[in-house]
């Protein structure tokens, strides 16, 4: 018997969870995309239950005997090859998921259904004080939940461990007041030179049929990766992606005729994530090793896709003769330098899903600050509205009208999602660390994209990063793909070199 | 504690292997409805892992004790009650599941999927040998089922019982003999006096694009329950209909634009399967008992809707405008005498499932007489195809020219699914005997559908049948529906009444 005959049992089991998870996530999809309205409560149940199974399983004792066992049975395996992995990693899941009682996940469960009704009302009426009593609950069920892994060095590690497992809230912070520092008076430069940059092509009331928009976002997708033989795109409200296995990638994304960059760089947002997806190793399908090793890599997926090619020079370019055929009216007399400063105006705004490339980082440090604050009890809940409205007043310079724009613009702190923000930035910082060692790597990418070939980039991706799936932390894959740990360096870089010439800054902002 | 509280572990368990079984249906669902091709081979392995999940939970000893413990609670609880009737039919699912080893079901799951396999490519070469060894091989299987059940008086029984509970074949034959006595010499009467019916609006080539064809389902079926709240219309290549809840039905059909029939009154016979599917007693949901309670049943629901409904003529009166302005090119000239003519053309064809009401029965007759046979060893399989063509000489007069068009146009035996057609036949019976309790209580159905008020025959079959779910078997739901047992009389003098008129037959046949 050799190492793998003797990992069958484990592979098994492991296998079925994984199956019990991608039915799972297909029940979401189904919920979100297709669902006549009134199956919601019954869905509520199914995914209760087929979350209860998969928790059942995956903290299985005898799960944790065939991982003991498994690892017995490596006998000296390449700690790179699958089999190793797949032991190091599945039983880094299992030691994590045994920690928490059961109890205090229905709980959290069960707060976090009550959360998000009270955030919708509360939101509705502009009331702070409708959602606080559950954000304060869930902040106390955060700390028993911290209080399950008593060796973090930091109570937020646990939090942002399970969205980017083994980053370190020192790390985050580190980058975090880099950026910050950079970014406060760069933003406030940029704004500074006022509204110098035409944006109006991509509005216009009734301008964009959806029809067109879809045609074309089809067109796009389908030349960087998008095969209907096993990708769909759909219409969601809260535009996501999801891998059924590697074979079966979803997208979807919202139109507004009136708008065309929501839907058009959405989908390309969307699809970088599903090339994540779909880059899987296909040896790693029904293991827990298929798909993205963490949040902030797969944002630097997506992101890299919506912004460092999407908004870039070279892909306004290509994309510029599809928009003026698509819609004439608003593209006809524009040229591709014209198209790519659109696509990149800089605007303090309200809201985090809105805002651009130079600013968004803004956003979600605010967030990760705040999230530390509140687990460490250091904020008073009655004065989180008027805090809030303080940080974006110092880092975006913009004042906040109502709660409804301010505090309670995002969904995750309702569901007691808190720890998962920071991988939004991560994921951009990420993104210009990659795209550095791509490009020093193919010095053509430019004029490939200019001719809408992407599949050099892709392919890049996919064999750096992709093929890998969750086989190594966060950390190491940064390492692995850009040949040095996270780096806040090359995305300040890179927003310079963009915006700066954009903006008419001095090169030396 | 009452016993309802009592029974509170047993009903959570069942909810949870309905849940489980929904989200199969799910999948199923997206399968054949929105899955990108390529996703096949992992959603097979899903779904093998989550039958393997449910079967574990349906036969596990300690649902056994908890049904054992459920009924010594009930405390005399009237048999009709909701408790009373999920302890008996739960614990009658139960003993059947136990019966069957494990081993026995994934060996008939390999031969189904290996079967159909062949199946497919023994269709394309027109060579009944490449499928000949998988049917015997299933034959051997399904008898090593029934040898699971030796209290059964009919090896047959063990079979039937899985798609029409407590039925006996001894039943069956009795009445299709009947059946078969009266319709062979109908059938060749009906043929004699030649192609007498015009059916050519339903027909034209390209005369009804796929858009117009939908908007009108959607209108006719929005007056006959279909809710878009909660309910679902897709395409299929086969079209079903599905129940993942009451409240989120899916039906599917599928457009020709070059005939109009099959999409239409395809959609009208899932709309039946749906309204008896939405139609259980809320309390029901997320046991057992919702949904319907055999196939026989279900299928008296689809074909009440499809001809009792959709091919009178108070219905053509109803529709023919609708489809005037739809299509006016085919049916402008047309009054709903020559409407309900045509859709009501009777012909001898080759394929069950483009059959038409007169003709249809005599299909599945001849495919339970050659099941039987099989079953028993009595055929040999070499010969099948040719027995297959010299029935259908004897009962429909019609020359089969190859197997494709024979033995093989069905996928049902290529998956194992033995037993399964007599109760499409026995859903015309049972529609008819329905459709003349309801017509004797409610005697102005005609003109309410001549209005296009389907409400009121709608409501009738919640609340007789629908409304009860899974809990009375067939036998018991026919009495309390249509007043008698099984009963061929009604459907023989509907036809008569109908099709003798339409094509001139004297009073008497």
């Amino acid at each position: 018997m050799n190492s793998t005959d003797r990992l069958q049992p484990l592979r098994t089991a492991l296998a079925e969870i994984t199956d019990l998870a991608t039915a799972q996530a297909n029940l979401h999809w189904d919920y979100q995309v297709v669902m006549p309205p009134r199956g919601a409560a019954l869905r509520a149940e199914e995914l209760a239950t087929l979350e209860t199974i998969i928790h059942e399983r995956a903290t299985a004792p005898a799960l944790g005997t065939l991982l003991d066992e498994a690892a017995d049975n490596l006998n000296g395996a390449d700690p790179e090859s699958d089999d190793a992995s797949l032991v190091r990693v599945s039983k880094r899941d299992y030691d994590k998921a045994v920690r928490v009682p059961g109890e205090l996940r229905s709980e959290m469960a069960r707060a976090g259904a009550l959360g998000h009704e009270a955030w919708v009302e509360a939101r509705k009426q502009k009331d702070w004080a409708i959602f606080q009593p559950h954000l304060a609950n869930m902040l106390e069920l955060k700390r028993r939940y911290v209080d399950c892994f008593p060796d973090v060095d930091d109570p937020y590690d646990a939090l942002l461990d399970d969205y980017e497992p083994g980053m370190k809230t020192s790390e985050v912070a580190r980058v975090f007041e880099q950026l910050k520092a950079e970014l406060v008076p760069f933003v406030a430069a940029i704004t500074a030179k006022g509204d110098v940059v035409d944006a109006s092509c991509l509005h216009g009331a009734g301008a964009f049929p959806r029809e067109r928009q879809e045609a074309l976002i089809r067109r796009v997708l389908s030349r960087i990766g998008f095969d209907p033989a096993g990708w769909r795109l759909d219409v969601a409200v809260h535009p996501f992606a999801t891998g059924l296995g590697s074979q079966d990638i979803r997208i979807t994304t919202r139109y507004d005729e009136s708008h065309l960059a929501g839907a058009f760089f959405g989908a390309l947002h969307e699809c970088g994530h599903g090339l994540y997806e779909a880059g899987s190793d296909p040896a790693l399908e029904r293991t827990p090793l298929r798909g993205g090793t963490s949040l902030g890599l797969h944002e630097s997926q997506s992101r890299m896709w919506e912004n460092l090619v999407g908004r870039g020079r070279p892909f306004a370019g290509w994309v510029l003769p599809q928009l003026q055929e698509a819609f004439p009216a608003k593209f006809g007399d524009l040229d591709a330098d014209g198209l790519y400063r659109a696509v990149n105006r800089v605007e303090r705004s309200l809201i985090r899903v809105e805002s651009d490339e130079a600013t968004y980082c803004l956003h979600v440090i605010l967030r990760f600050e705040l999230e530390q604050d509140m687990l460490a009890g250091k904020v008073d809940l009655d004065e989180l509205p008027e805090i809030w409205n303080e940080r974006m007043r110092d880092y975006l310079g913009i004042e906040v009208p109502d709660v409804a724009q301010g505090v309670l613009q995002d969904v995750h702190w309702s569901e007691g999602i808190i720890g998962y923000f920071p991988t939004y930035a991560l994921g951009n910082v990420i993104a210009a660390q990659i795209w550095a060692a791509v490009r020093s790597e193919e010095p053509d990418l430019d004029d490939r994209f200019a001719h809408g070939e992407f599949g050099p980039l892709r392919d890049w991706l996919r064999d750096r990063l992709h093929r890998h799936g969750r086989k190594f932390l966060p950390a190491e894959m940064i390492e692995r793909v850009a040949g040095r740990p996270l780096d806040v360096a090359p995305y300040i870089s890179y927003l310079k070199g963009k915006f700066g010439p954009i903006y008419g800054l001095a090169a030396d902002r």
